[in-house]
């Protein structure tokens, strides 16, 4: 990283944490070169980036003003902590397909989606990378690119981790059908029905329908908004749960947005390495850093290789490819084989394209591209439930992702939010879905990883009279 | 069908059936012209056909022969029907693994994979296909193909059930990684960990490592070389169980090759709608018959829409794309939702390569290549085997499919052979994988889907002496 991308990831760190506000004025370049000790070439440099990214802007003969970050808004509450928690059987799945199959129509406005644009995404490329791949493919590939994977894309794998400073050989690699397809079969590979599983709280509501379907209990650990799971709280369900696996989103958790700090995560490694749980660790969003560098993984920390790393290219690179893959430690071996038994093989010009994309480089030329139109558009969103939504709303703007985790103001609740706003024609992700207790009822996930424009606006808008109307419901 | 086509099939099921010996003459043009009611044209074509399958040959002057069929070895034994067959767990995979790997290298000989030689199939047209079809793709597709899958590849499906004479709905039908996630899924869609499964005995592997590892118990019924499944042993295996599910192939049944009839299909049907169980039916040889035209699946003797129909392209097609089929009946929204919770969705430039492969036409004659050159490999082996094996090896020749179940001579034991035969370079599929109980230990499954060739002729020739070997150590 250059000395300006370090001082302008300073200060947008500053503006996203609250410390500089919004509508106030930056040092003037020769007062911040000074200050900083850098050249005033270099203070211009991380302005004028800053601009860019839409977090600061210049008016004329008076210097940069703050125009980003969550001003207005208080931050969301920090979770109640009990002092036990009770194992629950979890029954969501119904809710949650009730929700999603609102959002595939393409006339929705998608701010309950998962799925970023697929126009993010530089899919004629990819579409060209793979033309020429499959036409150049060796027919018994078909055959020798069965599980655990085609050895290229494995190897480009391997060393993207390494590029991170982790060390993950080839044949510890199981490419799957897309993250979830890992996720799945890393949870088959470590529990039996019956067993239990420690889930964050709020949490991915596909752990939830995971769960579910293969007969497990599952303990809810409560999140903090900006750091993840609660420590002490793990500690606590670990020694009265005796569970089988613990399953985390450790870098911009969906729906939450927090990432866990890397002292934080030595500690969980390190705890559920004394009480040999192993964790699914799932980190799709890892590489939608609005920071300095690429979070590190919880796997990172990892010595005994209890650590069963997910992630794919789907959020990132290549929607609907569905190429994920699993790294899952000393499990790998069974992992590959729950994988031949189920889906034998991920699709082999899929894994060929990417393995090709890989090498020829032009990735990280992407996703530097992607991270600022995400954070771009995470500010726009932001702006927007300023203006639109009522007081009493609470947020905490992640530091990656495309995720909004939003409070609604007491007493107006999510799940008829979203029937109303669908109604109109606006898809939302209502709390409950992401709770094995049902519980969230009045926060909603936004999406924000779609283009800001006309439409969105409106929705935000119609979104906030919607909120309105039912807080004064809820008062009256 | 065209007349000398359908002449071609009465005499090659003669031959097949073993009614005409080989080295038995034909009757001359004039002669089958005459006793058929046909013109001599007519014979002309149906005795080239057959002689561009191998199955006969003309001698100069003297008219024509057969040339292919069983000649020198006995057909199968008939199954032992006991009376009342155990319910057993299933503990198979293990060694099922030990065999697969052995199989995955290029250079051992190929005859215990469960893969044809991709070399059959048309992988440049198809790689042409999907360059056309992934640069002309909408983006928006990676997120409109999640499951259920992609509309005109669904569509292209139905109108495949709609020509052989059965009406699938566009929106029964969930497309899947495979055939083998589509049995998966319908098995879990139907059963709970405990629960019951009437399978064939000898049946897939990949249906007992699907029951092991649902924590599912078996229940093996007897199926005869050329007819499958024995109906009274079902019958009575239904009321003694009380199973939550049958999982079968009727046609070309893996390992056995046999074909049910209509009739007992139909039967089949009857019998399992009374007792209200669900039959997942593996249909992914149903394409490669050998025969006038396709088998009907069990399906089409369905009201009830218990009948869960998988199949897929991997056999026929596309092998590696791994885009297969549900058609779960009444149980679709069942399997569409454990699809979406287990893998979302079957990758989307493999879906609307083949939809657009389908829609473009030429499917029908690639089958129609594809089905002759497997008939003429399996007459190629089994001339092999005639002439390698030594006497007490048995076989039945399917009429369809590219395996062969091949009994050897008493107390020749198939894990040693496949131990023996591997140290020579050449994988076999050794009887025991195929069985609950690990029984057949005196069975090989061969696979004749890769072109004959002088290395196939010497690694026919090892086997051969390897069975010798095996079988004087047993009688010694």
């Amino acid at each position: 990283m250059k000395r300006y991308e370090q001082l302008a990831e300073d200060i947008a760190r500053s503006i996203r944490e609250g410390l500089l506000a919004r509508g106030e004025r930056l040092p003037s370049v020769r007062e911040a070169s000074a200050k900083r000790k850098v050249s005033p070439s270099t203070v211009f440099q991380a302005y004028y980036l800053l601009e860019a990214r839409g977090l600061i802007s210049a008016r004329e003969r008076s210097g940069y003003f703050v125009t980003g970050g969550v001003q207005g808004l208080p931050q969301l509450p920090e979770p109640e902590i009990a002092e036990e928690v009770r194992a629950t059987e979890v029954d969501v799945s119904e809710l949650v397909f009730e929700v999603l199959e609102s959002t595939r129509a393409r006339k929705v406005v998608p701010l309950g989606s998962a799925f970023p644009s697929p126009e993010l995404f530089p899919m004629a490329r990819l579409a060209r990378t793979m033309a020429a791949s499959v036409q150049a493919m060796d027919p018994w590939r078909s055959v020798e690119d069965i599980s655990p994977g085609d050895v290229e894309l494995r190897r480009q794998i391997s060393l993207r981790y390494m590029i991170d400073g982790l060390r993950v050989p080839t044949d510890e690699i199981v490419i799957t059908n897309g993250a979830l397809e890992g996720l799945n079969l890393c949870l088959q590979a470590v529990t039996q029905p019956g067993d239990t599983v420690l889930i964050g709280s709020p949490t991915f509501y596909a752990a939830l329908q995971s769960i579910e379907r293969n007969g497990l209990k599952a303990v809810d650990v409560p999140c903090h908004p900006r750091e993840g799971i609660d420590l002490a709280a793990l500690a606590r369900a670990l020694k009265q749960h005796k569970p089988r696996a613990c399953w985390l989103m450790t870098n911009f958790q969906n729906p939450l947005g927090s990432l866990m700090p890397d002292e934080k995560k030595k500690e969980l490694v390190a705890l559920l390495t004394r009480h040999d749980v192993p964790l699914i660790e799932d980190d799709v969003y890892g590489e939608l850093y609005f920071g300095a560098k690429r979070p590190k993984p919880a796997k990172a920390f990892d010595s005994k290789g209890i650590v069963m790393h997910c992630s794919s290219f789907s959020k990132c690179l290549a929607p609907g490819y569905r190429v994920g893959w699993a790294a899952p430690g000393c499990y790998a071996k069974t992992v590959e084989r729950l994988k031949l038994t189920t889906t034998l093989a991920t699709s082999v010009p899929a894994q060929i394209a990417l393995a090709s994309y890989l090498q020829k480089g032009g990735y990280d030329r992407h996703l530097r591209s992607l991270r600022h139109t995400l954070q771009l558009q995470q500010l726009q969103f932001i702006e927007a439930i300023e203006r639109h939504f009522p007081q009493g709303t609470r947020l905490t703007a992640p530091s990656g992702g495309y995720f909004l985790w939003v409070k609604l103001p007491d007493g107006v609740n999510s799940l008829e939010l979203h029937r109303a706003a669908l109604k109109a024609g606006i898809s939302i992700a209502p709390g409950p879905i992401f709770s094995a207790q049902r519980g969230f009822a009045d926060y909603v996930r936004i999406n924000c990883g779609h283009p800001w424009d006309d439409g969105m606006e409106a929705a935000m808008a119609t979104l906030g009279k919607l909120i309105r109307r039912l807080l004064r419901q809820a008062t009256s």
